[in-house]
Order: C-alpha cells, then structure tokens, then sequence
C-alpha cells in the first residue's frame, strides 16, 4: 500500500514567491506550520516593488517566478504577493498550468484574507482593504469578498508608500502617513480591515492604532497557513510525493546588504539569502 | 565642404538614459540648450529604482540601457540616473564601448556636477552629497571630487526614502524625513551640497530650507546641459550625422498612471509616453 497518497502523510516541496522579501513573514508561517515539507522562497530583490507597475508587467514577473520555481521542482506554489495573486494568478491557473503543469498548484493570498475576514465580520458590517496601487486597481479583494457575501460594502484604499517606508528603515515616518491612507477607511466605518499587502503586518500595530482598537485587522500571516494546511487534508492528488527532508532555501534575485538586515529583522536566529540570476 | 563636421554644427540622436522618470527634467533642459539635436529618453520603469540594487545588477540593467539606445541610432548617451553612472558608467565605458561602439559616446552625471561644485567652492570648505544607498557605497562623488581638489572633505548621505516619497505622490510627508537626512552635513559644516540624484530637485526647495539659505545647492538640471554644449564643441568627432529633425521621443519599459501623472507633472505641456518591452 501506498500510505504516501494518504491525506496529511504526502509532504511537497512548496514553493513560495513574492515580489521582494515582505513574504518572508508568510514563508516563517508556512515553515511553523508545516515543518516537514520542503520550502523554496523566492524574492524577486532586482525588480521589487511590482506594486506600482502595469498589470501585463506584474504578470509576465510572476510568470517567469511561477516558472521558475517549477522547474526547481516545487508542487505547490504560493503566491504570497497581494500584488501578483491579484494580477497574475488567475491567468497562470487559467492558461498556463492545464498546459505545462496540470498536476501542480498556485495559489494566492487573497481567497484565504477574504474568507478570513467574512468569516469572522458580521452581515452589514463594512470592510476595508489597504492595498497596494495595482491590488486596489485590480479589485481583486472586492471580487473575492463579493462572491462570499454579494452584497458586502467594501472599501479600499492604496497605500503605496508603506512598502518602501518598511524596507528602507522609515517606520519611524510611517504614522502620519498612516493616518492619512486610513482616514477615509475610519469615514466608511470600516470594522474590519483586511491587511493587503505581504509588508503591511510589520506596521500592524501602527494601523490598530490608528484605526482604533474596535477594528479587526486580518493578517495573512495568521490566516494563510491553516488555509493551506486544510487545503493540503482536501487535495492528495498534488503531483508528488518525492522524499523530503524539511528543507527550507530562500533565494533572492538581487543581494544587497539592506535585504540582508531586512531578511535578519524578519528571522531573528539567522537566514541564508542565495542569490540566483534575474528572472527576466 | 562638408559643413557638418564643423563644431557647434554637428546635430547628433543624444539618447537620455534613467532607471525611472527623473531623468525626464535633465531630458527637458538638454532639449531647451540643444533644441535641434534628436533626443531619445529612455526610462526603465519596469525595474525602477536602482539605488537601493546592488552593484551587478545596476551594471547589468544599465548596460541593456545603452545597448538598446545604441542600437536605436543614439550617437551619445547621457546616463541621466546617478546610481546608474556611479555602478555602471566606468565599466561600459572601458569594455563595451571600445569593442563595439568605438565612435559614440556615454557620459554620466556626476563628473559635470563635481566640477560645478569645486568651482564654486572656496579651499576649505566642505562638500555634501545626497545620493541613493547604492551611489553613496560607490563612493563616486568622493573619487570625483577627489581627483579636482585632492585635500577635499566630503560627507556623503544616503536618503533611500526620498525617490518613493517624489514618485507616489509622498512630497508633503517629506519635510522631517529630509531633516534627519541633512543632520549629519550640517553638523559636518557642508558649505556646497550636490544633489546627487535625479529626483532630488523635485524636492531642491525644501532641502534647502532645511540646509539654510547660506549653503549652495548644485542641482545637476543647471549643469548637466551647458557642460554637454562645451563636450560637443570639443569633440566633433564623435559618430554621425545623419539629418535630424529635432524630434523628441520619449520610452518607458512600463506604463501606468502614476508613471504619466509623474511625467505630466514635469512637463506641463503635455509629454507621450510610449511604451517598449522590458529590456531583460
């Protein structure tokens, strides 16, 4: 018998990428979660932010990612960047995995965000999205929250320069900014507030803050790994299994010392950041 | 006679090369000192910013810059962005160029703003720079400097925030950011202080006011294009001429709103951006 294609016995070699290293918080989440699997991050360093770019540019980045990491083996891909699930993933699902990879998986950040936050908000209630320019462009997280409950009054926001202010030591600047992309939100009434962006929970609190203490802030962080975990119990047939060891390799396209205490801020006991040629 | 070799007469293709959309006010002052000549600018913006890259990836983005100009007919390129002349400009000038493009030119920026700010520097006095992480770790301005007025004090400043706050609309967050970048060159005694990037005379006014009214700014927009008037007088040597027309054309590796809003807010009288494939 082969107990490998028991649920919850099959162990993959996921993959996690993300535009820059803010995925770094859900690929230590994942790798808490489900220690046993195999874990490639990677971080496309040289062309971060993908944020503030055109969506045909968003998905020919995330494509070649995608790629990338499937030829590297990986069977379960999870694209931790809000930027790239909204603009890239469902065209990757739709043309380019029935035809190149139709036993492997991607799949996003904001299904699990949007189930999360209707799941815990109470009908009538408003939700808030702080996204990136290309998210709120985008409406993905409208058109996700939508499908589960169509009558939801949503409202987003950009906040484009909270992800530069989080990788280049600005934190300390953040607050008035802040309070500036969160006043219309606090207008609404908004009660919960969905985190739409990898970086955003390193100033979470600072959002808590300023959106008062009665709001309820959803973090993929807490939410992407138990989703993937169930998803995983639901879906023994992922291409695989390959004996695994554990092991977990985080690989950027771009070293620079900043990344580097950047990754260090992220993962306190020490992380190796092997750099890999660009994708393009 | 063949008049067009005489100097001062010699109308050339000058392609401006920045990672983002700054470059686009040093384009519109060479366009008003040298009206005639053809001018292609262009911008990186599907891999902007390159200040906060490491040194090979600079290299290798800058250097399908200038392939992509040259092989679009541009006889001499200004390399409009610092980081860009800083990490790249040196090794493309003495391995690329010589082996395939011996008869054109590339230039940068910084040498021009050097040698404006030793002219208008007393002995004594003590230089500043404002630059990008990656132009400060170059130490370029220093070497620059240097080699003008050996016994030179020079206090560089990274200000990593400062080209996000300009891009996306973050100008008035910008003002206490700026305080603490200038600290040091006032405590230091900076007397001439070169803005050494491309976007920082967006911001000029404020850095002044926060520097003093005593302290000199050198803004490379008034130096750049009368130094490059006197380089053409010099060196009518260089590739060409084929007819010109005094045509303008401006390209970008990607489009978005914010990239148009940006380039309108520069030229107020209207600009086309037209988009090229990535250069990867």
């Amino acid at each position: 018998m082969d107990d490998t294609l028991l649920p919850g016995v099959l162990l993959l070699k996921i993959g996690v990428f993300d535009s820059g290293l803010g995925g770094l918080l859900i690929a230590r989440s994942i790798i808490h979660e489900l220690p046993d699997h195999d874990c490639l991050y990677l971080g496309d360093t040289a062309r971060v932010p993908y944020g503030t770019r055109s969506k045909e540019t968003i998905y020919t980045f995330t494509h070649q990612a995608v790629d990338y990491l499937f030829r590297h083996d990986c069977e379960l891909i999870i694209v931790a960047c809000n930027t790239a699930s909204a603009d890239a993933l469902r065209r990757i699902q739709q043309e380019y995995l029935p035809t190149h990879y139709p036993d492997r998986r991607v799949l996003g950040v904001l299904i699990p965000a949007a189930e999360a936050a209707v799941e815990a908000t109470a009908e009538e209630a408003v939700f808030g999205v702080l996204a990136t320019q290309a998210t709120v462009t985008s409406a993905a997280f409208v058109r996700e929250i939508t499908k589960l409950r169509p009558d939801a009054q949503i409202v987003q926001q950009a906040a484009p320069l909270l992800v530069p202010l989080i990788e280049m030591g600005g934190v300390k600047f953040a607050r008035p900014i802040i309070d500036e992309y969160v006043a219309p939100l606090k207008t609404a009434g908004v009660s919960t507030l969905i985190l739409g962006c990898t970086h955003y929970p390193v100033v979470r609190d600072m959002i808590q803050d300023a959106m008062g203490p009665e709001v309820r802030i959803v973090d993929q962080n807490d939410v992407v790994p138990g989703k993937l975990r169930d998803y995983l119990r639901r879906h023994p047939e992922i291409d695989g299994p390959i004996a695994r060891t554990g092991r977990h390799v985080f690989q950027v396209t771009d070293f620079t010392h900043s990344a580097e205490a950047f990754a260090r801020q992220l993962f306190p006991e020490g992380i190796e950041l092997q750099t890999i040629p660009g994708l393009g």
